[in-house]
């Protein structure tokens, strides 16, 4: 199972592909969609659907996942992610991906451990766990790789109820 | 010209076409797009999405307006708000739409002629400037074609001044 992590955002939009090998997950790519902050709002959500899309054409994943972000500071930073978060649950619904949604918490608790687990703890755990020799950046990289990570670990524990 | 006003929301998504007529705007078309309140994000924004595809396909719009949304209550509206407002947004761009985006205030002082107006007093203004035998309906409709008539307004004083 090949898992597309989503980080939304309008100015940088993290991605990790994780793929699901013999139980364990290994990194197929990752990276970061940056959009210029001088051009209008509808061009760089363009910039994003484009791109999600190309890596889905791409690599062929079976299923998506995004935080929830319930979290944000303020109402504006809310709904300029809300528009990216938008752009990016379409890609994926459009190519017929099942989709994961999680909260922040979900996904530290799936990844460290620990529900409430910083940034740089996140950030080791999900070197270690893809394996990789250092940690991924930027943040946003490293955040989408997290909930991809999260999103095949219930993936999996689904699969064994199920049995 | 042609103008798309778009009112998003992830339950109700309001849409109104008006067109640019010897000066006054007339109404093509308006209405809402509705979506089930049990159904994934993902499937409800993709719902959306076609539908104002659809509505382009069919009308050929030349240029596409929505409000500036920074004026919601709680940030969990305002990321879902924002979530519709991308996928209206990338609907747009992808179809070439030059796309205007204003305050509701703009709005209020376009339509009413006064930027505190209320809700019902637009629906009067909206319903007088459109010719309309009654005020239209549901709000995000009547939304959508303000928006649309405030786009047209602020194209032909655009219009007059490059002259």
């Amino acid at each position: 199972m090949l898992a597309l992590g989503i980080d939304p955002g309008t100015a940088t939009t993290g991605y990790g592909l994780v793929r699901e090998m013999e139980g364990a997950p290994a990194v197929v790519t990752y990276g970061v969609i940056l959009t210029p902050a001088g051009a209008p709002m509808a061009e760089r959500l363009l910039a994003i659907y484009r791109e999600i899309q190309r890596l889905i054409a791409l690599h062929h994943p079976d299923t998506g996942a995004v935080e929830k972000l319930f979290f944000q500071r303020n109402v504006s930073t809310a709904m300029t992610v809300g528009q990216a978060r938008g752009v990016a649950l379409l890609a994926m619904a459009e190519a017929g991906l099942s989709i994961g949604e999680y909260n922040p918490r979900d996904v530290k608790l799936a990844v460290a451990g620990y529900g409430a687990a910083d940034k740089p703890q996140m950030q080791g755990m999900v070197r270690a766990i893809l394996n990789l020799p250092e940690a991924p950046r930027p943040d946003d990289a490293a955040d989408a790789l997290a909930v991809a990570i999260c999103h095949l670990h219930s993936a999996r524990l689904r699969a064994l109820t199920d049995e």
